[in-house]
Formats: structure tokens, C-alpha cells, sequence
């Protein structure tokens, strides 16, 4: 029976990370409904949070495929886990003098954004978990979405952390990412490169 | 003289896509920074943001040569246009009794919202551009952050939208993304794959 997944997978920050973890999955034929990967507060560390549908014999199998990969450091699949799953749209939805108001009633209902405003549109921000997104995307359409963009999801798990099992010390200069991504090489932490 | 890059591609929602494109982007060793795909109002495209950096020949290369695959429908540089770029983040900080109020003033300050508490941790998510993002972190690692997960960048032009030039006419009833992602293709909406 195929059922939705959603696996956190923390990958060394290299070059060509990206490409090998999606090749893997496409070559297996795996279907993928998102993908998001960024930085973690560790500069040498990314996240992928990858949302896929399949069965829980392939998943298992691609989550050991995965994890035979020398850049990827851990995997997890959060099915049947308490977790928060997060997602951001940014929207921007024809409105005229007359549907304004009636958007921004959908807007005020879903405690999400109006960012920009033209003659002719609206452009909303939204944050929330993949359900709530679909919600207010079906409510949209109709005034005549122009575009659309989404994160995908993003997924942690309640209460314990997910741990980094890292194979060298963390140099605690380079642990500031703020800093550390501005910085790059003289604040210890390594480029950013997937 | 290098410089960031934030690229939005519409490609096709086939198998395979985001290997294709990652693989691309590797293969002649650009650096990415970001990259988040996910389904827009029509499921049958899906839209990319990719942040990188190098000079702006080099980017004028790449998108190029992505222009050339044939599951891209476009892609856009936005460096030096107006734009609106958020991103989203999940973070699991340290909390102690005494800590705790410490990381809510930080929090508010920030407009975030805490949306995990534990004995030892709260899980805060907090939506804004990049630097915004890498500010609030710089101001909670020296509580001890467990767990950090980012969308990365998605973007959108002001005022005009990013036309899709579609190759077919769009089924108007595979448009409600909403409904369109649940029926699948009872609803004329292909399922989602990259």
C-alpha cells in the first residue's frame, strides 16, 4: 500500500551531494513530491527533507540505499512519529478593486501574509503544514492564481533531536552559522556547496 | 567577481527532473547554496529555487544550459530585480527553567512562534529572508541549538508574474492544486514526480 513519506536526511555540505542522493532516488524510480534542502547550524552539515509516496518495504530499501552513500551522514523516515512538518507558499493571486476585500479575508483567516500589492494582484505569504497550504491554495484559485512557489515540507520531530553523528569535532568557531556562512573559510566553516 | 544568484526554474513534473538538473549544476561545479522544489498551481509543473554563487557569466552559462533540458519550460535569474524572498526554519534549541524566558524574548522579537515545548528544549519556526533567518540563529546558539532545518530560499519577482509559455493547453479542472494533488488523475492532474 502506498503511503506518504517524509525523510530528514542530514548530508555532508559537499559538492554533488544533491545530485547523487536525487539520482539514486530516480533511478530507483521513486516518486518524490518535495524536496528542500539548507544548511543546518553546523556550515559543514545540509538537511534534505524529502516527501515521497510508496510502499514501506521500498521506502526501508531506499533509506539503506541512502545511507550506503559516503556523504550521507543520516537518515530518517518520520513515518508514524509525532512531528511538526512545516511548508512556505508564496502565492500571488490576480484581485481587482472588487475581490480584494474578499481575499483578504481568506489572507486574515489563514494567518497569512499580504507582501506585495499591485493594481492587479495580491501576493500572499503562508506558512503551514502541507493540508493548510492545499486549503488556502483551493480558496485562491478561483480569483486566478498567477504564481505559485512552495518550499515543500520541512519536518522535525517533537520533543528529542535528531543527532548528528559527526565523524570529526565540531570546531566551535565555525558552529555560528550566521556568521560562519557570511564568513566562509576565515570563520572556520567550509563554503556551501551540494 | 562571484556573486549570489537566486534562479527560478519551472520544469516539468517527471521523473527524473531534479537528477537531471542537480546533475547539471555538479557537473560543472557551481556551488549551490539552496535549492527547494515543490509543486506549483498547475501539478504538472513544479517550480525551483536555486541560490548559488560565482561570477555572472558563469550563471549566465548555467542557465543556459538548463534552458536546454528538455523538462525545463523556463528559468530567471533575479539578481538585480525587486524581489520577495523567504525562507523558513525549524530550530530545537536548549531551554532550561532559566534559559527559557531568554529565548521567548528573542523569539518575539523575531515575530517567530514556538511550536514545541519539552523539559529541556522549546522548537521555534520562524519565517523571513535569509538574513533575518541567520540573525536569529546567531542569536540562539549560544543556547545550544540540537536540531536546525531550512527550506532554503524561494523567491518571487515584484508587480509582474513569471509567465509559464505552455507547451499544452492547461485542463482547467487539474488547476484547483488542492484537489487537483489528492485526486491524481482522476482529478487530470499527473502524479507528482522529480
Amino acid at each position: 500500500m502506498s503511503q506518504k513519506h517524509i525523510i530528514s536526511a542530514l548530508v555532508e555540505n559537499h559538492s554533488g551531494v544533491l545530485a547523487r542522493v536525487s539520482t539514486l532516488i530516480s533511478g530507483r524510480g521513486f516518486n518524490i513530491d518535495s524536496l528542500a534542502v539548507g544548511e543546518t547550524h553546523d556550515p559543514t552539515v545540509s538537511r534534505m527533507t524529502i516527501v515521497m509516496v510508496g510502499d514501506d518495504r521500498v521506502c526501508e530499501q531506499m533509506i539503506k540505499q541512502l545511507n550506503k552513500l559516503v556523504d550521507v551522514i543520516k537518515v530518517e523516515d518520520f513515518r508514524g512519529q509525532d512531528i511538526i512538518d512545516r511548508e512556505l507558499m508564496i502565492a500571488k493571486v490576480q484581485a481587482s478593486a472588487e475581490t480584494r476585500s474578499d481575499i483578504m479575508q481568506i489572507v486574515n483567516t489563514f494567518r497569512a501574509k499580504i507582501v506585495d500589492v499591485t493594481g492587479e494582484s495580491l501576493t500572499v505569504e503562508v506558512t503551514g503544514n502541507e493540508s493548510k497550504i492545499d486549503a488556502i491554495l483551493e480558496l485562491l484559485d478561483p480569483f486566478g492564481l498567477q504564481e505559485v512557489v512552495r518550499t515543500g515540507m520541512v519536518a522535525m520531530s517533537r520533543g528529542r533531536a535528531l543527532k548528528t553523528p559527526k565523524k570529526k569535532p565540531i570546531p566551535m568557531s565555525g558552529v555560528q552559522s550566521g556568521k560562519a556562512k557570511k564568513g566562509t573559510a576565515k570563520a572556520g566553516g567550509k563554503k556551501v556547496k551540494n
